[in-house]
């Protein structure tokens, strides 16, 4: 066994078969292993002559195929498994070698494994890819944290890998330690709120406009053409535009109506929270997968009365169709100006350089949402690297202006007519929240200092302040 | 020192000081212990008069000082100082004897010492204290967790310095290990939610109605008689009535606006994440309080355009604030309807048995949220105590029937008008979500199976499948 592979690839579930096709096609040698060979075996076996596979059966053997730096690629479960991973490995490793996680962890886990491995002198890269077995295969967006020593080595390598969207890669160096998985997440946050945006916008066409699924599938098919064209919203019309072979009816109306998940967005709200940052969107969106599987709850609400909704004529319907696309593209600038302040305020807590025009560009291709909007944001950074917002960007602020009437009466039509909209309209509360000069959180302040004492502070000078509510004529006390 | 005190409280920050007052002047002897001595010493000098107060100024004075079993009252702050309390005191405790937290405690870490202490024999208790400094003084509302047989000691004593409501304390044993602090802070994630929708309809009254802070002082103190009667609207209308001395203008008008927060909202919506119960209010309420506080954003947004507000004639504003009675009203209802059923799904998951209506029973006296209103909730769970959902409730159920319209045409006209309403519209997106009879989620669960193969179930069959989306010929896969 001659250490001659460029990458090893451990755990050959589909992502890692499918990772380590893509090295072996792009011309690397890889190293191949998983705990039972089984899977070893028949990966070369299929794959084989698409390039240099390079079997292991040990941990030993598969160590000592790799070039030095050695560059280990762990592709198995989050949590525990991952650890025991890096637990078998690590001591077979030397100085400067660099073990890659290419799983779904949460980034407070990459911060401890990477903290956790510098001490033994090993680079940890936590490394966010995005695109499903599809992309690991064709061209994901790689997005990998850890040391910039660590990037000038295997950065050539993601790029080459990953998907190209105007000659340029899908992949960059996010930033140190778990920068990486963390930007991965707030891509799973957004895509939660993006999908759950589109959905609101198909129940709104459907028992307001009354259109069939097919006909808002071909309505998603003429917003995919514009500037809401995206991998969902072109799935979306696929989606809509299947007919269930067993009933001959809508596919869409035949599933059932409660919706999975598999965490990450629940991470981002949930870390979000910790940051101070009002990721609202992301928030509806994942409570409505949640509400959508509290069927006792259901049960319990269903009969109660609603809205009136009488059935719009066809021109009405049209009307109305474009302000249900105004409203989901002002939405969806919300929802993606709150993960980017997110990846803005966690840049602040944890330290890192995060280059937020390159987030956006290397999500232009390879991940869920994929998106020619994403250029628009890219453009926005490169004009102005330090956008706090997306809405400090003229163009942007510009749609929004242009978008909010009809974004307005949409919300304002839903809540009359009893349609759901909980993420539309925590967008526009969220744009109404934060442009607003004055908010009530000031009464807010005054009640907290009343029952308990929590102080306030002043507009018009300096301090923290106690108002002694029992005792009108007594000073405030100044902290 | 002869073991005489029926109780022990370490810890004489402004909550334990008055614990022990109130202990003492409900009869019961209390041995008092400070870090600092000089604490101790103060407590008795000025207080020693009002019942038995017993000084002690080392760990083992304390102890020897309890009667047996003896009750060690920790009341020191959440985290690392509650563990080094309770690892100063567990070794000089003897099996049977009780360490109670009475601070704020996450419940998590609350479980977590419960069950180290009881494999060393010790009960440990983390009770829930809510009211403040003038309810410990006064009378809390307590909610204990625990073992039960530490309750049938412990109870008596809680009962006896808790707040009364018709006769009937404000304490009761919640459930075992971190039952307790679960629900406790639960309630504070609801405070969180009414004190946000009480901002909001004063939001609406001021910029709507046009109504200045002495006007809609006027209102509270309407509504403070009516169903909306609670501690929360008394305290508004005072806060509102309350003339800034400095400048003579409103007291509301020069507060910041950037409301502070201690970290209980955002634990139970975390955990509510956790549990996929969706407590939409409070995460709006809690987001609401950290974008006030994002200045850099709300920079960004300043100036962006709104909706148009027209005043409202005198006669307009009149049914306007009718209407928003019946918002706040059904937006209230809703909260607390999130709030007990993330309870129960906590206590499915935890194994508590919890008694929700002795959790309203115990709310209406001593607590931040305390309310006629939950004598409402106590007596529905009182008709049926496996009641789901509030608005299972006939009572309930029909005046949400008759608030609906009006709640409706309020949060369509924020929307239009351009005031956020973040927890008024997240409270009716989640009425109009659990009784829609389908929901979107379908189309959700068809763009998961298309991009990520994550299956769905049919309405018409039992079973997972997947479609094999780029073949359309090829039947569903049944996993």
């Amino acid at each position: 066994m001659n250490a001659s592979a460029s990458i090893g690839v451990t755990g050959l579930g589909v992502m890692g078969r499918n990772l380590a096709r893509n090295f072996a096609r792009n011309g690397y040698t890889v190293a191949v292993h998983n705990r039972s060979a089984g899977r070893t075996r028949a990966l070369v076996d299929e794959f084989g002559h698409e390039g240099s596979l390079v079997p292991a059966e040990t941990a030993e053997e598969f160590v000592a195929a790799l070039a030095r730096p050695r560059r280990l690629m762990i592709m198995v479960q989050a949590g525990a498994a991952t650890d025991a991973v890096i637990d078998e490995f690590a001591p077979l490793l030397e100085n400067g070698d660099m073990i890659i996680d290419g799983g779904n962890a949460h980034f407070a886990d990459t911060r401890r494994r990477e903290a956790a491995l510098r001490e033994r002198g090993l680079h940890f890269v936590g490394a966010g890819i995005s695109g499903g077995e599809e992309g690991a295969l064709n061209g994901p967006s790689i997005m990998p944290g850890g040391s910039a020593e660590s990037y000038a080595v295997l950065g050539p390598m993601f790029e080459s890998i990953s998907a190209k969207v105007d000659g340029e890669p899908c992949a960059t160096h996010i930033g140190t330690d778990g920068a990486g998985h963390f930007v991965k997440m707030v891509h799973n946050g957004i895509e939660y709120a993006d999908m759950q945006l589109i959905a609101e916008a198909y129940d709104l066409l459907r028992q307001v406009a009354g259109y069939s699924p097919a006909e808002i599938a071909d309505v998603f098919r003429t917003w995919n053409e514009g500037r809401l064209g995206s991998y969902l919203v072109e799935i979306t019309a696929e989606v809509l535009a299947h007919t269930d072979p067993h009933t001959g009816g809508a596919f869409v109306d035949i599933v059932d109506d409660a919706a999975g998940q598999k965490g990450t967005g629940r991470w981002t709200v949930q870390t979000a929270l910790d940051l101070a940052s009002p990721v609202t969107a992301i928030a509806q969106a994942t409570f409505a997968r949640a509400a959508s599987g509290q069927s006792d709850l259901r049960a319990a609400y269903r009969g109660l009365p609603g809205g009136t909704t009488p059935p719009l004529s066809r021109t009405e319907a049209a009307r109305f169709t474009a302000q249900v696309e105004h409203a989901l593209y002002a939405s969806k600038v919300i929802a993606y100006d709150q993960g980017w302040k997110m990846i803005l305020d966690a840049a602040a807590e944890y330290g890192w350089k995060i280059d937020l025009g390159s987030v956006a560009r290397i999500w232009r291709g390879g991940c869920i949402i994929r998106a020619s909007f994403l250029d628009r944001i890219r453009a926005a950074y490169a004009t102005d690297p330090d956008l706090v917002s997306l809405l400090a960007e003229a163009g942007f602020a510009q749609e929004i202006s242009d978008a909010q009437v009809p974004w307005r009466e949409i919300v304002a039509s839903a809540a009359r007519r009893g349609i759901p909209v909980p993420a539309f309209s925590a967008a526009l509360a969220h744009y109404d929240t934060l442009r607003a000069d004055r908010l009530p959180a000031a009464l807010l302040q005054g009640q907290r200092d009343y029952f308990g004492a929590h102080t306030y502070r002043r507009t018009d000078r300096e301090g923290s302040f106690h108002t002694h509510w029992s005792q009108p004529d007594r000073p405030e006390t100044t902290a």
